[in-house]
């Protein structure tokens, strides 16, 4: 058996997928793991939505920004911070129905992403390989329609997983000391960031590049080193307000932005 | 070696510590796990702050609601969503510098979570417990200035960190086909949930009552089941209420929540 320590290090995200299932037996062994995370007060408020169907992944692909890993991958895990299954509790139990506020929507948000990890990690020690996707965050909103998620459910974060059918190599990481602090924060000099930056600028830099589609576009634009891909590119300044608006949209829909109000702050929703 | 689908299950969180030191190179070799959890376009838009000086403790201990391990363990870790480092890396490279919206505080605070629990399992593989804190989110804005962080910075989780000094049992958790879904959200009859939480009514309430403050406060008021300790106890409107409000100003305060709008929403912030 496979030291846990090196276990965690030898993650990499996983594109490629053989087409073998992923049987039942292992996808609920690899889900009780997520179950033994920490959850707030233990009230475990998330819920986990597996896709295998075709004409549901069909659906989620465009959402997703046409990830092959959406069509090609045996299974879809989409991990959902939900209150609903706990408020139906409390208001069997005469209890008063709490948590369709904001705050709530972020402990169900922590303890969803939790319970990916350590099935993220159970998977990888079944020889499964998953790839984390950002998109369930970015079209939460539509994504809900598919799944049809009642009220105080939205999706967080989610992964495809199946038997890998690539060989990648690890990432590259910043270096340790760039990303801790010892008792305060001690911010970066000009110095310090291009020290920190140096090894990721040059092995980022190749990466997208060895992207046929990135490569394209990077040689296109004015853009001319990493960072500016970054922003450019991948995350515009557009792109994110458009996430946030949306992802807000989307909290509202679900019923997670109820009477946010405090002495000095007020929250506004505006049709 | 532990089999990592054990180590996962036997996870419990620990309030009880030996005075025994953590020593550097531990904490650099289970923070380095923590680095090689998945992180949005590889970015590791996130920071953590170690904690061991007992003055800044004290400063923590009522921002952690008095939480005993905040004195008591030798090391306190606390993960912040950071896109401070990578903005000024964005300026010096002539990038637009985005980063500072909604949408990135989010993705910063799932991949400080996911960085978070690989730290939690390396950390249990060197026999060190830990404890999370829910009120590393509550009291981030206080938290941020006990830290001294800069704007782009914000604490989501954070747990205590040494050495166990108590044997605990694994805490019940729900049964695993009540938190996993289909293709699509099936939603749960009164049936179902009278069945789902029946175990944990048990559990939880001889839990609560096992714990000499909680059961004062259990037997002076008019709580009469679990589900009633949760939202009239532990969790109540109000305290989550202002919660959401405390976090949304600490967003604010902290940058991450500019020219939010798109055609349908608009979220205007009042002072």
């Amino acid at each position: 058996m496979e030291n846990i320590y090196e276990h965690i290090l030898s993650h990499k995200s996983i594109r490629k997928y053989k087409e073998k299932e992923v049987s039942d037996e292992i996808l609920n062994k690899v889900i009780t793991a997520g179950t033994r995370a920490s959850s707030s007060g233990n009230m475990q408020p998330y819920s986990i939505i597996i896709t295998r169907d075709k004409k549901q992944r069909k659906k989620l692909f465009p959402l997703h920004f046409e990830q092959t890993m959406v069509l090609e991958a045996p299974v879809l895990l989409t991990f959902c911070a939900d209150f609903n299954r706990m408020r139906i509790w409390l208001k069997q139990s005469d209890a008063p129905e709490n948590f369709d506020n904001f705050m709530s929507f972020l402990i169900g948000m922590i303890d969803a992403t939790l319970a990916s990890q350590n099935v993220a990690l159970a998977a990888e020690a079944e020889g499964l390989g998953i790839c984390y996707m950002g998109t369930t965050l970015a079209s939460n909103g539509e994504i809900s329609k598919v799944l049809e998620l009642p009220e105080h459910v939205v999706p967080v974060v989610g992964f495809s997983l199946g038997y890998p059918d690539e060989e990648v190599a690890a990432r590259d990481r910043l270096p340790l000391e760039a990303i801790i602090h010892r008792e305060k924060y001690q911010n970066y000099t000009e110095e310090n960031i291009r020290e920190i930056y140096k090894k990721k600028e040059v092995d980022g830099m190749k990466r997208y590049l060895s992207h046929p589609d990135l490569r394209k576009l990077i040689e296109e634009s004015d853009v001319s080193n990493l960072a500016q891909v970054y922003t450019k590119i991948k995350y515009t300044k557009e792109s994110h307000l458009k996430y946030s608006a949306d992802v807000l949209e989307c909290l509202k829909n679900q019923g997670f932005l109820n009477n946010i109000k405090s002495e000095d702050t007020t929250i506004i929703l505006k049709q």
